[in-house]
């Protein structure tokens, strides 16, 4: 199979929607859109953003589900995707479990692939995602205000847990796993967001570095209660207390949203997430337990290139 | 440096455009357009679409010129890109000459950088373009019509022509060593295209497996004139007349315009380009001399997975 017979065959989708003028397969789509559109894009790497003998159908989803976190993030409404897909080699079933992947969560969500490219090399992929957002609705890192309080969605932690069992060679419990595998993004979250919160981010690299891209954008400081983070009874029971707090403020894979609210808004909140802490006038970040102890912690969040 | 130093230090642009509402730095951009937007993604890989020893700076330029290319032949006018950059390592002296050649490109056409991702990898890049375009007027390859006359920008197969002088370790002169490694995107003629021309193309595997594009894509065929092709004075000294007209047919990355018009529209060709043939209502691609004698080629257009 040629790169075009590849394209047709795996990656045709059934979904249209209606502000695509032109889909795959010209030297351009063309769409439109009466919002303003919030564009991210993301690249996994094998190796590097997840393990050589991940499943292709693992690797299709999460690849879109890292784009998807970072418009939940924003608040948008995701619309299409392009795929810029390296492979080695055209293996049939690997591109058919990717693209099942794929397609199960742009699917799930209305989202149509409009474009791409297909080149042959060691594995990886970059997709970008595109939604609409009102723009006074955007939710930005740069607007929190010292007296907010922070909340973070579901658990955090789960995901750096799943990673070190797989990297001991033992498996996690199916819910713990799919934390890393199939990380759900929170894009009915985001959305409800835009009415209630200040500042928001998906948590990608660790609760602390990527709360502190909300500091340093917004210029605050935050105070976190190390003893509130919300944290599964699985990952509290497999590991110490201490290694279960390291796990969620610096293991990252999460993609669960950090946000800020006004203290008045917390009775808005209809969905799962937990207070963690507060917005201080004061920068830095200050990680304390809520007898005021201050927590000392052992690592950062992850970074390429340090 | 981190990936957060790099991106402050190299990828920070003085150039704002009114439609960006939020560029680089949060977890999306925010742009908005009143018009259609053309979204095109390209990847290139060392060793597949450049050689190992390529500059830095002819990375970034080409990375940006071959999607601009794409937003060219559909009449499109460029406005923002994103970048998704794999490197190994964080050598300042690469970064900065890349972002050069990156922002030499994208400034010359106002185009402004509206987000990436920087990981760690074997050098590769992904860019996605973003142009404008009134929805009737984009150039497809659907769009041509038997009778059309077809059409090539300045000359073809000078790139190929530079990359056999290379991997001869030999350096062609400047003009044709720039083809290669610096394509000049030719949006100033996609846009005149607008009102003239029915299908367009850009050249970027070969005349041949890119005009076949339009054939199959319009239901159609054509015969091309293998001694009308535009080839430069150094090409055709260079090589036989054979190998010359074979460069040009199946050498790719030439990142001219291929495009087809009705024959009382050529009066309104006012730049650089050459009919080399007709569109026929019976398919297939024809390769003919002006005599009509069948010229009978050697090779394909390049594919990867072949």
């Amino acid at each position: 199979m040629n790169e075009f017979e590849i394209i047709q065959k795996f990656f045709t989708q059934s979904l249209k929607r209606e502000d695509i003028i032109l889909g795959s397969g010209d030297d351009c789509a063309l769409v439109y859109s009466n919002q303003p559109i919030a564009i991210t894009t993301d690249t996994l790497i094998e190796g590097v953003h997840f393990l050589k003998n991940t499943s292709a159908y693992d690797i299709g989803y999460k690849a879109l589900a890292v784009n998807l976190s970072d418009l939940a993030a924003m608040g948008a409404e995701p619309a299409w995707i392009t795929i810029a897909l390296t492979i080695p080699e055209a293996n049939e079933l690997w591109l058919t479990e990717f693209s099942q992947g794929l397609f199960e969560l742009a699917n799930r969500f209305k989202i149509q692939l409009i474009g791409g490219d297909l080149t042959k090399g060691s594995l990886q992929m970059t997709i970008s995602a595109y939604g609409f957002i009102p723009a006074s609705k955007a939710l930005r890192r740069n607007a929190a205000i010292p007296g907010d309080l922070i909340y973070v969605t579901h658990t955090i932690g789960d995901a750096a847990l799943a990673l070190s069992f797989l990297l001991k060679k033992t498996t996690p419990p199916q819910t713990i796993l799919k934390k890393l595998t199939q990380p759900e993004p929170r894009i009915e979250i985001g959305k409800k967001l835009r009415e209630i919160a200040h500042a928001a981010i998906d948590i990608s690299d660790g609760l602390a570095a990527d709360l502190n891209h909300i500091l340093k954008k917004s210029h605050v400081g935050a105070i976190l209660y190390v003893d509130q983070l919300p944290l599964s009874h699985f990952l509290c029971e497999s590991v110490s207390s201490i290694d279960a707090i390291e796990f969620a403020l610096y293991g990252g894979d999460d993609y669960e949203l950090c946000f800020t609210i006004p203290p008045d808004k917390i009775n808005d909140l209809s969905f799962d997430c937990t207070c963690v802490g507060e917005i201080t006038k004061n920068t830095g970040l200050n990680l304390l337990f809520s007898d005021g102890k201050k927590y000392y912690g052992k690592k950062q969040g992850y970074q390429h290139f340090l």
